[in-house]
C-alpha cells in the first residue's frame, strides 16, 4: 500500500467531518495532497465516492496523479475529484481540501450569498467575507461539471485577488461550501469554524445585522493577532 | 409467524425513523409490502398503532393484504394503514413507505408551501420542489379521512404528471410528510434526506432564497448523474 | 414516608423533565396530587426548590395539603408550589401539573401570543389554540404573586369556557408554559408535545403561517379520533 | 504547585464551559481569583492559550498577580488574560470570569444589540437589559487591545451606574459575551444562563417582542425573590 501517511491523515478528515456532523449521509469528502509523491509526482488521495464512513478504511482511498490518473486503488475516486484536482493544480499553498454540504454553509450558499465578517470569531479565521463563486453556466455544466466547480472558484481568487491562505474556503452558489488548509486536518478545521462562522451570520442577520460589518480595523487585527508575524496566540508561536 | 424477512425489514425501518430523531413520541411509521407475498397475494407489514419504539419486536408487527384485511397480528395497525394501503396501490413501483411528523418538512406543510429546488442537495434526490397535497374537504374527512389523505396524495401525482420514483415524498398541507422507496430502507433514507432538504431550504428563505431557485440544467444534471443511465455517483453503477 | 406510590411518580416526572430537555438548571418543577391522600385529605407531592435533578431523591419531596400546609418534608417545596396548588382547587379532573421554561413555548409566552393551531400535530393533543394568560398587575403580584399566577389561568380558562382536559395546558405571558394531566406522567407528556407544537409553529410562521391555520374540520378530526369516543388511535381503546 | 485550590476550581470552570458547549474549538476561557492569594497579594488563575480542553491538567493554568506578571506556570496564558485583569481590578466583588463566543449571546454581540429583558427567565438572573459594550476605536485597537476590551466594558458599567453583582454580564460588539461571578463556578453558570436568555429572546424576537418588554413590576419581582433580601428561592436562603 503506498503512502500510508497521507493515507492514514486523508481517512482521519474523512471521519472527523463526520464525527462533527458536517457530511449528511455521504454528502462530504476530504482529501490530501503529497507533492513529494511517488518519484517526485504529486499524489493525491481521496475519499471513496459512496462508501459509508463507519466501515472506510485506508486502503479504500484512492490515489490519483494530479491529472487524475488512478496510482493505487480498487474503488472509484469521489465524483467530486476533478474539482479537488484543480484546486490543488491552482493552490500549490494548500495540502487539503474539504467539502460538505454543512447545514448554514450550504444555506449561505444557496441564497447565493458571501458571508459578510459580522465578528471576531470570523475574523480570526478568514481574512475578510468567506466569498460565492457564480453559479456554473450550462455550457460549464455540459461541458466538465466537476473540474468547472472548480474552476469558477480558481476564477473568483483571481478576479478577486484573493489569497487562499488568508480565505481558506469559498461557497459555491446553488452547492455547498468548499475549505482547505495546509494539512486535510488544517482543511476539517477550517470547514468546521466555516460552518460555525455561517450559522453565527444567519443568527445575527435574523437581528439586523450591521449595514458595515465588523469594522476593519477590528477584523485585521484578529486576523493578524493569529496569524500575523507577531502573533500572539497558542503556544507554538513566538510573541 | 409469516414473512420474517419483510417483518424484520420493516421493524428496522421503523427503529431508524425513531433513532435518526425523524419520530417523536409515536408520530411516525414504516411499512413495506412483499409483492409476492402468500400465494402470490401482495402482503403489508406495518407499525402497530401507538406502540413505543423501545420495546416493538417483528412479532408485533401488523400483515394485512391490499384491501386492509389482517394477515396476522394481534395488535390493532398503524391509524394510518389506509393511507398507506391506497399508495401501494397507486404507485406499484415502490416497495416501503414512511411516515413522520418530523420537524422541517411538517413545518413546509402547515405552511401549505412545496419545498422550492434551492440547491444540489435536494437535486440529487428530488426532480423537481417536493410537491405539496392539498388539505381535504370537509367531506373527504368525514368519509374516510386516512384513506383520502392517499387519494389526494395519488391525485396530485396524476393531474401534475409526476413520477414517485423521481419524486419520492410529499406534503400533506396541515399535516406532514410522507416519504417511499423501492425498500423499507429506501423509504427511511428519503425521508431522512427530504428532511435535511426542508431544513436546508428552510434555512435558506430566512437569507432570501433566490426567485427561481436552482437552474434547471444544474439541478437537472446533478438528479442525472446519480440516478440517470450514465449515473456516475457510488460503487455499483458503470461509468 | 407517606404516599411513596405518588412520590415516586413525582420524581419520576422531575427527571422526566430533565431528560427530556425541557428543563434547563433547576428552572421547571412537577407535582401530582393524590386525591384520597391521607384520611381522605387531598395530599400534593412536589419538588423541593432548586435542588438539582440529578440527585433528587423520593424522600426530598415535599407533601403538602391543599392549603400548602406541609405534611412531610423536611426542604422547602418548589417556590411555585401555590400556583400549582390553586390549579388543583380549579381543575379537579387533573392529577399532575409540570412548569418549565421549555425553549419555544416560553418564546410565545414572552412574544405574548396564543400558539393557533397549524396543523394535525397540534389537533392531535390540544382542542384549539395553546391560550395565552394575561401578564399580572404590579398589585396581583405585589399581593400574591405565585397564586395569582395560578388565578389568571383558572380566568382565562373561565372567560373562554376552556375545558383543561381539551386544553391540557397554557402559556403565561412573559413567563412560561404550564401543563397538566391525569396523571403527573401525562403532564410530562403534555409539556414534551407542547414544546413540540411551540416549536413546529414557530418553524411555521418563518414561513409564513396561513391566516385560519388548520381547518377546523379536520383540526376537531384530528383530536377525536385520538380522543373522542370513537377514538382509533393505539391498542387500549375499542374501535 | 502554588494555590492548587484555586487551579482547581478554574480548570473545572474551563472543562465546564466546553462540556456544556458554550465554547468551540478553543474559542473561550475561563479565570478565578484568589484575593488573598500569596503574601497577600491578589493572584488569578487563567486558562492557557490554544490549549485543548480534554487534555488539560490544573499545572497546566497560569498563575498571574493583578498587573499580569507570571507568578507560575510554563505555558503562555490566554490571549484575552488582560481583559480579565481589568475586569478583575474594576470590580473586587467578583471571583471569576468566563469568556465564550457562545452561539446566541455572540449573535446580540454581532448585531451590535443589549439583550432586552422579555421574560422571567432573564429577569431572575439579570435586574435589567445585558448590556452591550461599545465597539473598540481604531486607536484603542492600536494601543492594547485586549486590556482596552476590559476598558470599555468598565466604562460601560460606570457610565450607566450598573452593579456587576445584579448585571453579571455583558456583550461587547462584534465580538462576544463575558460573564462573572462571585466564584468560578458562579461565572460558568451566568455564562450558561446568558446564553439560554440570549436564545429565548432570539427566539421571541422572531414572533415581534412586546416593544416594552417585561413590565418591571414583574422582572424586579423575579429578580429581588432570588437575589433580594427576602429571598424565597432554593434551600439556603431563609424565608
Amino acid at each position: 500500500m503506498l503512502l500510508p501517511e497521507l493515507r492514514a491523515q486523508v481517512l482521519h478528515a474523512n471521519l472527523e467531518i463526520a464525527r462533527l456532523g458536517l457530511a449528511v449521509h455521504t454528502f462530504g469528502n476530504a482529501s490530501g495532497i503529497d507533492s513529494n509523491g511517488i518519484d517526485g509526482r504529486p499524489i493525491i488521495a481521496i475519499k471513496p465516492s459512496g462508501v459509508p464512513y463507519a466501515t472506510m478504511r485506508p486502503e479504500d482511498l484512492v490515489l490519483t496523479d494530479l491529472d487524475g490518473s488512478i496510482v493505487e486503488g480498487a474503488l472509484r475516486p469521489s465524483s467530486d475529484l476533478d474539482t479537488h484536482l484543480l484546486l490543488y493544480r491552482e493552490f500549490p499553498q494548500i495540502g487539503g481540501i474539504v467539502h460538505t454540504h454543512s447545514e448554514f454553509a450550504t444555506a449561505w450558499a444557496q441564497a447565493c450569498r458571501p458571508i459578510p465578517c459580522l465578528g471576531t470569531t470570523h475574523a480570526d479565521y478568514f481574512h475578510g467575507p468567506v466569498p460565492l463563486a457564480a453559479q456554473l453556466t450550462a455550457s460549464e455544466v455540459e461541458d466538465a461539471y466537476v473540474r468547472n466547480t472548480g474552476a469558477v472558484i480558481a476564477r473568483l481568487f483571481r478576479e478577486q485577488h484573493l489569497d487562499p491562505v488568508a480565505v481558506p474556503g469559498v461557497l459555491v452558489a446553488g452547492h455547498a461550501p468548499f475549505a482547505w488548509g495546509k494539512t486535510p486536518a488544517d482543511a476539517v478545521e477550517h470547514a468546521d469554524l466555516l460552518e460555525y462562522i455561517a450559522r453565527l451570520a444567519w443568527r445575527t442577520e435574523a437581528l439586523g445585522a450591521p449595514a458595515n460589518g465588523l469594522p476593519f480595523h477590528v477584523a485585521d487585527h484578529h486576523y493578524q493577532r493569529k496569524h500575523g508575524p507577531k502573533a500572539t496566540y497558542g503556544q507554538t508561536k513566538s510573541r
